[in-house]
């Protein structure tokens, strides 16, 4: 099976890649992202190690995806750190925090972004500076490779939920452009590849950028799976003709109730498959529930620029980036403890307070 | 308030238009309509006195919306009609009924196109050649005439079931832009708008051609009312806020149980009023009811070309135009007779058998 080119990873100064900490990777590298904004057209490469690239990399979506968004704040992070000119570690911590909190401040809605980056901080306990600059790039490559494992065990996981010549709606791109593995909510459709099952995917064209039909496409028909493109406004007739039996689906922040914000457009599909009587299930990294949230009323809804969205003059737009899918609308959490009815805590490893 | 030009009407060799009968309308015309494919960029008008170019400008989508296309090809027969070489009233019918089917395989599902070219088939009862000319031309102009008034009447009906300062939700174009006169689920809104009720209108895309963005924002826009384009995926985010408290669209097609085609989208956004508890209408000229129909299963769903819908090379795409919305989510029927629960067969005038 082939998998696109890795979304995210630690690009040295000898132009060596690094996905894991085990390897020796040179401090003086560089974030090195694929541009998913260029994407199906063009495969194109972005090495950062400035904290304004980054942040703008991650606004205007370059890298996208709650995982793949964590994991390119910490190695970005990294990336900057390695360059503070600071001659005391308080110094160093200082101009740390101040890169964290700016590149925090790229897209609010998903909870990894200040997840990772908040456990970069942690990390850094020693008191040299070439040693906390050692551990910043040790604790995101540590982010990196245990998305990795995370991708591989929710596809485990999800598999269970599939069977051979099944239809399966996804939403938006919760794939290998949306982390360091093989995705969440398409994490089960590869391992179901590997398996030889052949599964039929529906995958939505996800206004108003088009993640489904320039990225979830072509991310699996590169990977040899049948996918079918349809407007997201096709989903209600897909389902009445009896072609989907399953809506996979990722998310960017999950409160403690199950309430999930995941890209717009989510919602209408969860209340369809409720209607239709398909089951809905979500898949999660668990650093993507936030236990800080008893319910998704406080989630943070990204607006964004009503460019996006062809309009008359004179006429308003509104474009909220996503929407919150109640837990009442959702059969289950695939994550990489296994599937759970709803959140529990117990089961988030290595979870900041 | 500003209507935009007419969408269809009859324009004679001197260059008069007409849309009503009593006129003494010149046999030697043409259909007359404003090319939609090009709004909101420019306003052009199509003249077409041809058939193959007629056939064309419906399937291009031209002309749009069930009652406009009834209208046009109604006046696009009566055009052809004036132009036939047949030396016999025979003949005459002939390649009358011969012009007629080939209109009506222009769009499927539709059931106005039928019903308009049926009853101008039908009217055609004289022996003579001028005369039959004559009352087809007559015909046509009464088809349009009727729309306006249909219009007018679904108008007012549909105003008391507004209120100012209301929020309300549209799909598609049922608007002036898909009639003759001031459209069908946007008839209460002008109706409203003259009432000087300030109804705050969410018009959704339409994926993929944009109906909404491109024709209703625009002509309720240019009549003054407020318009605010959202993506067909965030109607479920904008009910969830609180912001609409009324869904209205119009139908292609509807079966005798109240079963309603219309433009793709329409279903899920019922399923999504239902779940949120918001009434949902479908304004209707009486002419879209297809008695011959007892339920939406036999409706015809017209598949559309692929390259409407941007897609990966070796990606499958599915593109029905349509989608039917069963009886039991749609809360009433706007016609020109009244507001109806659900169809009544004698409330329906002039339906041919």
């Amino acid at each position: 099976m082939i998998l696109p080119p890795p979304t995210v990873q630690w690009l040295d100064d000898k132009g060596k890649v690094f996905r894991s900490p085990g390897a020796a990777a040179s401090r003086l590298g560089m974030l090195d992202i694929i541009d998913q904004t260029r994407l199906p057209e063009a495969v194109h490469r972005l090495h950062l190690s400035n904290a304004e690239e980054i942040h703008t990399a991650i606004k205007r979506l370059c890298v996208r995806g709650a995982p793949a968004i964590g994991c390119a704040a910490a190695l970005g992070l990294a990336a900057c750190a390695q360059r503070f000119k600071a001659d005391s570690p308080a110094e160093f911590r200082r101009q740390l925090e101040e890169t964290a909190n700016f590149l925090n401040s790229s897209r609010p809605t998903a909870v990894n972004l200040s997840w990772a980056l908040q456990r970069c901080l942690d990390s850094c306990k020693q008191e040299q500076l070439p040693e906390m600059k050692q551990q910043l790039l040790d604790e995101a490559l540590a982010i990196l490779a245990r998305d990795i494992e995370t991708c591989q065990a929710i596809g485990k996981h999800g598999l269970a939920l599939l069977q051979p010549g099944q239809g399966v709606l996804t939403h938006c791109n919760a794939g290998a452009l949306a982390s360091a593995g093989t995705g969440t909510a398409l994490a089960p459709l590869y391992a179901a590849k590997e398996k030889g099952y052949e599964i039929k995917v529906f995958s939505t064209e996800t206004r108003p950028l088009l993640q489904g039909s320039r990225l979830t496409a072509w991310e699996l028909s590169c990977a040899g799976l049948e996918v079918t493109t349809i407007c997201d406004s096709m989903a209600g007739q897909v389902m009445a003709e009896g072609r989907v039996s399953l809506v996979l689906v990722g998310a960017d922040r999950v409160a403690a109730n199950g309430d999930t914000a995941n890209k717009i457009g989510t919602y209408p599909l969860a209340i369809c498959a409720r209607y239709h009587q398909i089951p809905f299930y979500v898949a999660l990294p668990s650093s993507t529930f936030d236990w800080n949230l008893p319910d998704g009323k406080n989630i943070p809804i990204e607006q964004r620029a009503q460019e996006e969205i062809f309009h008359c003059p004179g006429v308003k737009v509104y474009n909220p980036a996503f929407d919150v899918t109640p837990n009442e609308l959702i059969s289950g959490f695939i994550t990489e403890q296994g599937i759970l009815l709803k959140p529990e805590r117990e089961k988030t490893p290595h979870r900041p307070k």
